[in-house]
């Protein structure tokens, strides 16, 4: 692959070239700050960049592309850092270039149902934005108070509205991105059907900053539906609940969340947040949280009553509904904070897999299956309605030793019993720098030329967040 | 660019090789054959194949692949020729491929709401073998009861429920394709959400046979809703019924169809049909089909009447509503033969325009403009919920060197006014072989140069449906 050894150094010479095109403040070396951009939300990873620019507009990007292009220097697109795949980690060093100060929503175009923003504004400040509106961006990671729509976009994250609503890639129509070249191009046009040559827009999103630097975005809205019903149902057992899943959808219900939780998953929630304690049902060895909405309540009731019918066949317990807004919150904070509290409780080591939705039960089974045979604690939720299940498997009690040895091994078994299952190795968190081991699990040898040859018509120096995805040979 | 000169040429050992491949029958040479073969339902275009191949099998398709690929063949992957861009015409001769033996549907998996397909079923027997189980497959062309789903992919065709439910990208989550070299890969997985290296699935969508021979396609569906209503709506002037499309969406609703005709398109369709002749109010020049569709038929009802209030102020006339299935059959085949009867009635271009929403007066208003400046008449029609105008220049009264002296100057016009507004030259029916002198009006240079280093990465030779999309340098 191409190592360090081949790429250029941040020479004071060049380092004033970078000043002058981002000018004085926007050029960060200090040890603090390279150290706070270090790291994201994946693991203890650790990858300081050489310097932190801060752009504040295309042109800068632009420039400072040009540059690194001239010189070899790896550039790795930053957002919020709150990232589970180590997408936005310089694991080459060079320059980190944060998109914080791209943080404007540029246009809500309320005739069209469109808004046009830049990618550093935090995904839940947009969705406020335009539901005062009216309308409604429906893809939110959990993350949603903290994390970049730049970053959604990089990753084509997902989030519990999915199952509904799509994710990422369904509402962007065009972007505007800086090429490792310095060039820069719309992927397409600002409307609702295209057939114009190849869908560059489809390539760049979920391309997590390889093949360029999106520096603004276009994304269809829908109009915000009116009310919303929540449900929280105890399953005395773990793989009825999964089972469960696809039966509410061959139903004819379409729930607009559809969230599966393992017992151990809220008790760690509540273990660390007591503010967000619950009553559970002793019985209960796993919970749905399902959400319906629409603009008809009196419908909603009826989907609510149907989805308990459902439900029933499969052990259910007692269903709460949450009666008020606060109930709400509550229930989804705790959805919310489930990989925070796992992360606070041991070392761990979290994968998004993802399987055809009925094949959850299956799914479910061989993970625990698998923990048994290396000695591992898991916790496990996730986005049940679209298949998807956040597996995370705890050190616990092995030692460091038998943590390092043992890890890959056992992920390289669920993954392959994951790509039997019709699935893939990740649903919404992205291949990133963490992933990458495993990209022959779900892909081919020509798939994966392919990919490194996509790459090379963008990227050809391979500067453009190098390390990520796929290794260049 | 590569011309036909660089081309190898099918040689009488070629052609044995050929049969030995897909046996005897499907090697097809007969003048008759290759005279079928030469055209589609694009203007009067004529690009006879030197060989119209069969194949029965992804093998077979690796073997014909390899083979072109060795000797330099080009090959061109047939389906239905319904296409509207030219887009499966085999400009440089070569094989054909016609899809025609993989007419299978694979599996209908109904617990998880997906169907395999391959790439030679029509898209109507697919809707309805699917609709048998409840399931819905919502994007149909105009020419849905002929056209193939693999030519629906290579153009990533719309229709009249893209509105509500989206385009054949939307729901194509994996493909089996065979590469220009031979090699077979799957574009992705049976998955809802997908964040594993660069969407090969969408790449491929709407690539119109230019990267891959697509051999089996996986579909995923939904609940099929339980009503429909139709509303058939009059409007004295035609930009005024533009304007009322985006008025609706405004006011929360979300039509499964949003069809605008200008009288002329119905007053021909009923010339050649006297079947569907239905009574047109003497001040209507033009005229909106709403479809709203779903499980609540009161709720239906309610939408029915919200939108007669929006149109109103747009002038609207008395709206019919259609009572019966033979009603809603006679008007949906008003709007599905407005393109065949435009060709019956004159020579004519059909262009495929496409802006946001909104700009859809305006887009008319430029039509016209456009029309009287260069003495062209024009009719109109398309799905103009996704701001989707289907622009029939006429030839009418004009002389043959009139009509090929203006027509690309009008086009061009028309396409920058297009581009100016925010859309592009083709919402669905594809570049193809037609459109591919417009595309520097929608692109920049470098964005041609992007999907040049695309085409290679898949088809270094360029054998794969060369001339088409983009030409090569």
């Amino acid at each position: 692959m191409s190592g360090i050894a081949t790429y250029g150094q941040l020479s004071q010479h060049l380092m004033s070239e970078l000043v002058s095109i981002v000018g004085d403040g926007y050029v960060l070396t200090s040890p603090e700050i390279l150290e706070s951009y270090s790291h994201d939300e994946t693991e203890d990873l650790h990858f300081p960049p050489a310097a932190v620019i801060r752009p504040a507009n295309t042109e800068e990007v632009a420039a400072i592309m040009k540059l690194a292009s001239l010189y070899k220097i790896p550039v790795t697109p930053m957002g919020a850092r709150t990232g589970l795949s180590g997408g936005a980690l310089p694991v080459f060093g060079g320059i980190g270039l944060s998109m914080e100060r791209f943080d404007r929503i540029l246009r809500i175009d309320e005739r069209n149902h469109q808004v046009t923003v830049q990618p550093g504004v935090i995904t839940q400040v947009l969705q406020e934005a335009v539901a005062e509106k009216g309308l409604f961006y429906p893809p939110d990671p959990a993350s949603r108070g903290s994390c970049f729509i730049g970053g959604n976009v990089a990753e084509n994250s997902g989030g519990p509205k999915a199952v509904k609503y799509g994710v990422v890639k369904d509402y962007v129509l065009n972007l505007e991105v800086v090429l490792p070249s310095g060039e820069v191009i719309m992927t397409g046009a600002n409307v609702l059907k295209n057939a114009t040559g190849y869908n560059l827009t489809q390539l760049m999103v979920g391309s997590e900053g390889t093949l360029g630097v999106v520096t603004a975005i276009v994304l269809r809205l829908i109009p915000l539906p009116a009310f919303d019903k929540l449900l929280f149902i105890p399953f005395p057992d773990a793989t009825q609940a999964c089972a469960a899943v696809s039966a509410v959808f061959r139903a004819g219900i379409i729930p607009s969340a559809m969230e599966f939780m393992e017992r151990a998953a809220v008790e760690l929630v509540c273990r660390y947040h007591p503010e967000l304690i619950i009553p559970l049902p002793d019985k209960a060895a796993a919970f749905l949280l399902v959400e319906v909405d629409g603009n008809h309540e009196d419908l909603l009731v009826q989907d609510c009553a149907s989805i308990s019918t459902v439900v029933e066949a499969f052990g259910a317990g007692e269903i709460s509904f949450a009666e008020s807004d606060t109930e709400k919150t509550k229930l989804w904070s705790i959805r919310r904070l489930a990989g925070e509290s796992v992360k606070r409780h041991s070392v761990y080591k979290e994968e998004d897999t993802v399987v055809p939705r009925a094949e959850l039960p299956a799914l479910l089974e061989n993970v625990k299956s698998i923990g048994r045979a290396y000695g591992f604690e898991s916790v496990c939720y996730g986005h049940a309605g679209d298949g998807n299940l956040h597996v995370n498997i705890l050190r616990g009690d092995l030692s460091a030793e038998a943590w390092e040895e043992k890890l890959p091994v056992a992920i390289r078994e669920l993954f392959t019993e994951v790509v039997k299952l019709g699935g893939t190795i990740s649903a919404e968190h992205g291949i990133g720098y963490v992933q990458k081991p495993y990209m022959p699990i779900a892909f081919s040898e020509i798939q994966l030329e392919i990919f490194r040859r996509i790459k090379k018509v963008f990227d050809p120096h391979n500067i453009m967040n190098p390390g990520k995805v796929i290794d260049m040979m």
